[in-house]
């Protein structure tokens, strides 16, 4: 990074005031009168409603429309475990963008704990406050325990952007990616070079979506997983194949499929040459990809890429999904996101890629033409109708798979930010 | 409360949109750069400075300016114990009224919790993502452990505004009412009817102004606490007198002072008879006071009133302190509100009903003149002269008494509130 861009970040976060985000009240509160409705005696009519059916918080108070960012620092952005403090800035930015893209009031939440326990009953005890949780930058594999403890626990919307977010929008292009390459999940053989947050929920997410599960290789630092290793927690597990493969060139040669949510420079291009006719790239480790797409092009000429750049063709960029996710869920007053809910987003955002793209897009973009082939398999995050699509397609989900606690609006329109 | 009224507060909390708070972004969010640089990748500049210095998270982050407004709901203003959940349009309204007087982003965090220990471990464990902690509407005895738990765990300010917000106008109202009837806290004889949280801190801190302990008399729903009972919690002890007396008669013959923090009637003018000369009176029950001001004055006409009511003379309402007192505290970056900061918002609150009214408040009072006396001896709710004052005189004694984190600001001027 250059010193520019760096001293231009940091003014960008203390000038003219420290921070992104602040609190607005939505309400007239000049006059007495005023106060006497926002507080006291007013507010007693709201409280008691809520108190007699709780449902009503709905209609009295900002709950619906507020996602709670929470974090512990454990894992933050390329960065690793700084702690909660030094997370606060990326949970800001976060809530910045719940709001940009959808409308959403979002507010970070730091959590200082001690057990795994601790988080989890910290974030459920506070969980009423919020129409939704968005969980960010929790280190694997604690953050699988979290999620599904607190998804038991809470009646709204919990959700790991790190692992469902990246695994979406991996799914969307992926999709994207085998249908231009002739080729089917049910039959792809995949590589994924990590087995993290990100790596796990994106395979998973590639099995909802067809693939098959004994023909995906997962690799840790240790090299393939496979059912001899004696070190793997329970969710890496789920990934040991029986076999005696152990190098990331026993894998990939023949492999259709290689997902890279790891490190810098890890797929040598002679082991691209190794994978079968048109394979597929996703080297999305940030910001420097597993490959460089110049080094993949070189070594061959019948690759499709993505990485987690924008910069570079094909950007998998959880901004695709997340805010539209939940302006969905919260929409409908989903209980949760579920599969139905992701594989809804996983096809909408996949279709949108099939479209006409607006001039405005194309500007934001800074290109001259964007239409679906090799360069182009995934929208554009600057995409307006991104809300739109996204958002409904969830919010449709998750009213005909019953997560939704209240009907499809009437002609909806997803708010698509400020 | 007539039905129209109540629909009125319906209304305010649900329309157009429910609630009364929301979150904003503060930064150009439009273009890829700005996005670049609110994100990532430009987001990791601020975190790594934050990791090195913890102390910057005060010049990247919101964190400085954010209030948690928080609680269990077991309190709820003249409610009761009716959940988290219920209290949530309450916590709105403060976080409203904090942004409204001085400018600070606040907003609420309604806990559901088991034990005691357990809220306390919860607050705890989220503190670090704002600036201070307004505890709210947390029934006694619990809020007082609660409270000094938090002080002990947190490095920023923690204060109970039930307790310490009501202890601060009460104790400006009553320094200025003792000052026109000629009297001294020093020699006062203080009843006090009621024993929570409210009662509690406004003995306390009325002690701390000068009272004698000895020469408080403090009532609950039993009668006299005095040192014979044994069913006293340990915050009701520090008030038990080595006495004979037992009932309000009993103590209020020749009292100088009544504070209320009780309910309705508890004071009938006869027991009010029986008051020394000049007596003063705080029935601050709300809405209805421990005696109406003119039953009071009915029955004896050197009575000094102060009530809860916005209308009659002499409010005790708490938005006179808490935004300002916060304010001040957060602009020094104070680790406390310590009783040199709540002793300074007394005096600044004090004076400030010495001075001349500005037409503004007049005007929003609906009065046609108002100057210090027995019917103006607390300021008005919508003086703008209560910010700069209130929080320049909180923020010197932070400094003075060694809480504050950073000097006082160059030609401070703390904000108004929007």
């Amino acid at each position: 990074m250059s010193n520019d861009f760096r001293q231009q970040a940091l003014d960008y976060h203390a000038q003219p005031k420290p921070g992104k985000i602040s609190v607005t009240i939505t309400k007239s509160a000049e006059t007495s009168k005023d106060l006497a409705l926002a507080y006291s005696p007013g507010v007693a009519e709201p409280v008691r409603e809520i108190a007699a059916d709780p449902e009503t918080a709905y209609r009295y108070t900002a709950k619906g429309n507020m996602v709670a960012v929470i974090t512990n620092g454990t894992a933050i952005l390329g960065l690793g475990n700084l702690g909660p403090l030094a997370s606060k800035p990326v949970m800001e930015g976060k809530a910045l963008l719940f709001k940009r893209f959808a409308g959403l009031d979002a507010i970070d939440i730091e959590v200082n704990h001690r057990t795994t326990q601790d988080f989890i009953n910290t974030v459920a005890n506070i969980a009423d406050t919020f129409g939704g949780i968005n969980l960010e930058d929790i280190k694997a594999p604690e953050c699988f325990e979290i999620e599904q403890a607190l998804i038991e626990r809470c009646n709204i919307p919990v959700f790991h952007d790190d692992q469902h977010g990246t695994a979406i929008v991996t799914a969307a292009g992926m999709l994207n990616a085998l249908e231009i390459q002739g080729k089917s999940l049910e039959q792809a053989r995949i590589v994924c070079m990590g087995a993290g947050a990100a790596a796990i929920a994106c395979m998973e997410l590639l099995i909802k979506c067809g693939a098959q599960r004994e023909h995906i290789y997962m690799l840790d630092s240790k090299g393939v997983i496979h059912t001899r290793r004696e070190d793997l927690n329970e969710y890496k597990s789920l990934f040991a194949n029986n076999t005696d493969k152990r190098t990331l060139d026993d894998v990939i040669e023949g492999a259709d499929i290689f997902v890279g949510v790891s490190g810098p420079d890890l797929l040598p291009p002679e082991s691209l040459k190794l994978m079968a006719d048109n394979p597929i790239i996703f080297a999305c480790s940030n910001p420097d990809p597993e490959i460089k797409p110049e080094l993949a092009l070189q070594a061959r000429d019948d690759v499709i890429m993505a990485t987690g750049r924008s910069d570079y063709p094909n950007q998998v960029n959880n901004v695709l999904c997340f805010p539209f996710i939940f302006r969905g869920a919260l929409d409908v007053r989903a209980n949760a996101i579920n599969d139905e809910m992701k594989i809804a987003a996983v096809e909408a955002i996949r279709e949108l890629a099939k479209e006409p793209v607006p001039e405005s897009v194309l500007k934001a973009a800074g290109v001259e033409a964007l239409s679906f082939g090799r360069d182009y398999i995934i929208p554009k995050p600057l995409d307006p109708r991104l809300c739109e699509r996204v958002a409904t397609a969830v919010a449709k989900a998750a009213v005909e798979s019953g997560a939704a606690r209240i009907e499809m609006p009437e002609n909806y329109a997803p708010s698509s930010g400020d």
